[in-house]
């Protein structure tokens, strides 16, 4: 980690920015060089609590500057944090990017001493998918997309295709990001379940709802259970922070940005991020339904999606094992998994036990959004307070029964079939 | 891993030993330094196989010069193996050493270039273990020895006591012992249950049984899912090769040797490893059974050593986990699981599931000794080989239904009667 701390780092404004650029080729040349050194255009659009985020642009290019801050602020704290982050943010681009490139923005370069990662600006119409999902917008290619960038970037960086040398060198190297890793432990797997002055909630029409959670022993067993997981199971190389705030869209583009919470754990994680926060969409709809858009159809559309997404990311992620299971993974070699029956059997056990994982991962990320220190804007952004507390509920008290009871569902259907009832109640 | 290819190697013989120990204080002052010169005594009685043993004894002192060679040798073969093993030899030895002085050899001195560690030399009457299973010794005391051992080295190296940051950066640095991870994956996990020319069993009694586990569908599930966790999951730093064969024995002292293969791994391989091999040490006793010594009070007392173990173990584990509830470790944080009710159900729940890991690493530790390429001399010994095949055949059986049952024993004492039971088929 030493390098981050060798000196040489300085916070760029949009002036000592355009020196930067001009020190370094591959942004410079991106922008045309010298020519065009008379019409470059910066924009800051970071929310400065994490990283400084500059939009360049030229006539003739454009990239994202993105700096990682040795802090991150939130609800009014500043909490030290490394910017080795940033080296880990750039390294799962990049890993990422090898294996889904249609779905990661592209790495043009990255200063480690600077903290800086360098990489393709995504123009409009991208939107940040939470605020399409607001704002009752279709994303039809949606689950065709994510199934896609998860299966790749989950099976290609996990024992099916890795060899164990291959990847206890990999899980060796993210063991750096851990001060990321303790961040999530800490949010996800620890704040909701107890009485912490950073946790926060709609309040009062919550309070109960948020001391039974902290209250409830079941629920401890299984977040205990879960965050062993995440802490010990190097399963494959997740993008840590997987929520709907790390996808930009269009109508024909999915891109999957901001995975400095990258490292080897378990992939439910990952998947359950996704999932879960899809499910907080569909809570908030009810909220965001006015007279002329009761929303029915667009909540409809969400439960397709989360439906799509499974079963897309299930049959694509088998299809990789299929044609790679010839290939370097070592965990189900062919001569002991030697009919296709007996590796279908195989396949359909391991399946069910990502099910599982995703389902309590993901269940676990909806609980903190309602009852920990980060919310989402999908239920911040319901103005009145009893008719947000009362879709906020709904979800959580989903989530509880996914979590608890995730093993006795065997298919996404059933899980679909279980918000609808939530929904109702 | 560079460090062991800096040059510098080469092979001791008696004769350079005697100048690399004049060389090397630590060694040579306990042997009481130049005045002892022309009184050491050396002796060679490493199998040769893997690496060279020597005892170095002088009237003032003596210590073990034990070192790796690039190699091992098995069944005729010589496969290469990185010399740096014996980096995590000593590495292991040292930090379980620190955690169980009593039952850990002190480590006086590791060269890192020269892959050599000089260690305290467990002087007679201690013998190997197994040797004194075979032979019908009691060791009143190795239930106790043993479960305070594995208690301590796995409860202090576990997320139970340590940081997140503490265990990550522990766990990065053991993924360099990847080498001898593979080959426990290959012999234990994968080649018992493939055609493989280095696969063995007495044969042609057993070459059925051998076949069955060949094509039982339903181990090879249970055994995809113990390697995947075995690759997998850092849940503490284990011995890694914890069979009788590693432990050294008098009837007061218990001294576990040679962790060559120490990494952060499931818990359950260790406690399964020194199980299993207790277990296969019961079926092997009808064939060391003669007309005066029917050997069934000794298996009666391997029962209650295997039953003590883990009774003890449990106990001692969750006596530490107690103590150190206010320390550092992160799963089980009291402010989460805030009343003494609530930490015991989540104690017996961990322990439950550590208690299935053990059966399933101890079964497939055993199997792997009757049809893998590794046989053990509890077996072997017994020279007539239709009466040594009835003995593996029992244990084979016990072992497949472990394997597959696990989950389904609640008690070391139904481990017990299902050996009881496998042992009169």
């Amino acid at each position: 980690m030493e390098s981050a701390d060798n000196g040489g780092f300085h916070p760029l404004d949009e002036k000592s920015l355009v020196e930067y650029i001009k020190s370094t080729p591959p942004l410079f040349t991106r922008l045309g060089g010298q020519a065009e050194l008379d019409h470059l255009t910066i924009k800051e659009v970071g929310d400065g609590n994490l990283n400084f985020v500059y939009i360049v642009t030229s006539p003739k290019g454009s990239f994202v500057a993105k700096q990682a801050l040795p802090y991150i602020r939130c609800v009014g704290d500043s909490w030290p944090m490394t910017r080795e982050r940033a080296y880990f943010e750039a390294r799962t681009l990049t890993e990422h990017g090898r294996l889904c490139p249609e779905h990661v923005p592209e790495v043009y370069h990255f200063d480690r001493s600077m903290s800086l990662i360098g990489m393709r600006y995504l123009e409009p119409p991208h939107i940040i998918l939470r605020k399409g999902l607001i704002a009752g917008i279709e994303y039809p290619l949606l689950a065709q997309h994510m199934s896609d960038y998860i299966a790749k970037t989950l099976f290609f960086t996990s024992l099916l295709y890795h060899t164990t040398s291959d990847h206890k060198k990999a899980v060796a190297e993210f063991c750096g990001n851990v001060e990321m890793c303790r961040l999530t432990e800490q949010v996800v797997f620890t704040d909701p379940y107890r009485v912490s002055n950073i946790n926060r909630w709609t309040s009062p029409y919550l309070d109960q709802d948020a001391k039974s959670v902290r209250e409830d022993d079941e629920l401890k067993f299984q977040i205990a259970e879960l965050k062993s997981m995440f802490c010990e199971r190097a399963q494959a190389l997740i993008h840590g922070d997987l929520h709907t705030g790390s996808v930009m869209v269009t109508t024909d583009s999915t891109q999957v940005i901001d995975p400095e919470f990258g490292f080897y754990a378990p992939m439910g994680f990952d998947i359950g991020a996704f999932l879960g926060n899809l499910i907080l969409a569909y809570f908030s709809q009810d909220g965001h339904a006015t007279e002329t858009n009761d929303r029915k159809a667009y909540k409809e559309w969400i439960l397709n999606t989360i439906e799509e997404t499974w079963r897309l990311f299930e049959y694509k992620f088998c299809s990789l094992w299929d044609l790679h299971k010839n290939g370097n993974g070592e965990v189900y070699p062919l001569d002991v998994y030697n009919n296709a029956e007996l590796l279908r059997t195989a396949q359909k056990k391991y399946m069910n036990n990502l099910f599982h994982d995703s389902l309590g991962f993901g269940a676990a990320k909806m609980i903190r959004r309602i009852v920990g220190i980060a919310h989402v804007e999908d239920f911040e952004s319901i103005k009145d307070e009893s008719r947000r507390a009362s879709c906020e509920r709904r979800a959580l008290n989903v989530a509880k029964l996914l979590l608890k009871e995730r093993r006795k569902f065997d298919t996404i259907g059933q899980v679909i079939s279980a918000i609808k009832e939530g929904s109702v109640q």
